[in-house]
């Protein structure tokens, strides 16, 4: 790959949705349901009708087929159906799936989406826990979550680059900060304090309770077009700078045997967005940082270059990434942790409403915004969008 | 979109592999080393390694996932993982989408892939049949395979054309000629007669046994990349002059309502094709056209522009099908019916080697090969190849 990216800022955001957030089961309506509610509430944020949408692509699989959607929604044309090879990793890649369709002329107007209506939860392990594959060889030892797994990765990260536990609070206190301003929140009204992060239990170590995200109802969609049709649209084009999908050597999530196992899988494409964007880490105005658990965006920020190996916990304080003044505002509307967790997909419209001037943490004159899809799962991605 | 696509050439298949075709359930390894096996064969077809490839896609799903099969082949970095949303109407998009990723710059060079090992049979309905969505409005009738779902389709078109059985005989003999001279085809070694052919016994109306493609195991790989980099390789070239996806207005697989229930479901596409490559019906040499039933690709070939309306009897007949000699020989390794079910993707494969001229059955100095993917179900896609 050349230093330039022959879509750079080809492709807009002109539309986002999402549904309210709901607890974990709370939802009254289906998960397919929750994705078309805020697929129509994306197409009125852009003044299109729902029937114009003529692609649909999606990440970490859906419960039912496109055309399925395609049928029920109206859609006049269902020309793109697409779904990222991957878990949260895909937050990104979804949207950048939606880009490559518009500007090679596949489709005209992409809904990049994600629902989620909790059923099996994540967190807990299940009674006939899945003993094929890789899972074999980590269930016997316990390891039967999510939290277990990225709890192995993050331990070996702060060992290896000296990061201590206030980094990890920090990214979790500037997600609960975040969400008191942000009154779709599921943390919303619930302000977290340093002692109450301490003294809560653990999860996992180094996971308290408040390091790990909740388990959350809601569906988020963001509508993307070219940059040419964008300008006719009713919101402020939200510009695709540069966008990057990777999994590092053998860097499996499942493999605890990995050759880096310590990385967040950022240490390539975390560096090779910005030759794509044409800027530099510096640039980066606010992030949307995928917090599933607090470490891996500890991880993720220093891979993304923000700071360096014997920095990172100078880098990642409460004030470094909190609104009003931090150096840089991390997970303005709660993230994973305080807003809810959509795999991730919420991330996508704050970062949006962040260049549009609209976040309930805004960020003064925002111009460029990162958004990070699942750190140490693969493959994962990331982008980032220009105002 | 324009009467001209972006991506016109752009992107070249390099490298083509598969498997020994089997029988249902008769072979000896999964469905995941199936895939593997086709991947590396296909890379020693490009004269690239395997750890060179950054990118995998398939569709109709996979039951692994994407960086487990990076890890397990010992990719260097998997920058694109992609699965097209769809079931049989994938087998071309997923080409596509590798496409859009290497003239995008996402990646360099990435394998479209597809693995089959049945184990729940396609063709028998299950004891313990699927009642939610739309099949709860189907299966209390008896409607309970693909095979009924495309026969009631393939009857109203048959009512509506005034089609007659001899044009689904004609699709189904031309499969089981060509792979007569295919040693890889699974009916390579038995012909069929018209005589067996009208004696054996229905599936469903109008379906008789030889008008429905077996259930098999197999692999197939294709490996795309730039047509800048393809001109450094190996095998001669062959370029992706147009791609397109689509489902039309409400026409979704399972809706029995749907406004124009006996479309193939390319209408529409069916003719955009030809704009986005610039050429017409009469320029297509050979077509591999998915034929997991008869009558569905004999409404393919009508909505590709190969025929009028009131001409499709006297277009569909086995000697304009069968090459040697055939106005456009169809399905020249023997198709979905008399080769394999790969859910299709072998199509590709046989639409290379004519472009390359190592058909078994070449038709002579072939330049524009059409694939057309899996008719009468949604969304559907169709690519045109030149050499």
């Amino acid at each position: 790959m050349e230093n330039h990216w022959a879509l750079r800022d080809k492709a807009a955001i002109v539309g986002i949705g999402q549904t309210k957030f709901y607890k974990r089961a709370a939802s009254p309506v289906s998960e397919f349901e929750l994705a078309c509610q805020a697929i129509i509430n994306a197409a009125a944020d852009a003044g299109i009708a729902v029937r114009d949408i003529d692609g649909l692509t999606t990440f970490a699989g859906a419960n039912w087929d496109s055309d399925l959607m395609a049928n029920v929604l109206g859609m006049k044309e269902l020309r793109f159906a697409n779904n990222a090879w991957t878990g949260g990793g895909g937050v990104t890649s979804s949207v950048c799936n939606a880009a490559l369709a518009v500007t090679s002329g596949i489709a005209d107007c992409v809904v990049a989406l994600k629902s989620l209506k909790m059923v099996n939860r994540f967190g807990q392990a299940s009674t006939s826990a899945d003993m094929s594959g890789a899972y074999a060889y980590m269930v016997p030892y316990g390891m039967l979550t999510p939290a277990h797994k990225i709890a192995m990765r993050v331990r070996r990260f702060m060992e290896e680059c000296n990061v201590r536990q206030d980094a990890l609070a920090a990214v979790a206190m500037a997600s609960y900060h975040h969400a008191q301003f942000n009154p779709n929140a599921i943390a919303y009204g619930k302000p977290l304090t340093r002692e109450t992060y301490d003294n809560s239990r653990w999860i996992v170590e180094p996971f308290h309770l408040f390091d790990c995200c909740m388990e959350n109802d809601g569906a988020v969609a963001i509508i993307v077009t070219t940059a040419e049709r964008a300008r006719d649209l009713k919101q402020r084009p939200v510009y695709i700078s540069a966008a990057a999908q990777g999994m590092e050597f053998r860097n499996y999530k499942n493999s605890n045997n990995a050759p880096d196992y310590a990385s967040s899988n950022y240490k390539v494409i975390g560096r090779r967005i910005y030759e794509m964007a044409g800027i530099e880490p510096k640039d980066i105005d606010v992030v949307q940082n995928y917090d599933h658990f607090s470490g891996g965006a500890v991880a993720a920020l220093y891979e993304h270059g923000f700071c360096e190996r014997d920095q990172i916990n100078e880098f990642c304080t409460f004030e470094n990434l909190t609104w009003p003044g931090g150096k840089l505002p991390c997970n303005t509307s709660g993230g994973n942790l305080a807003e809810c967790y959509v795999i991730g997909m919420q991330l996508m419209n704050e970062a949006v409403r962040q260049l549009r001037g609209t976040s309930t943490c805004q960020v003064k004159d925002a111009e460029f915004a990162m958004v990070i899809s699942g750190s140490m799962t693969s493959p994962t991605g990331n982008m980032i969008l220009r105002r």
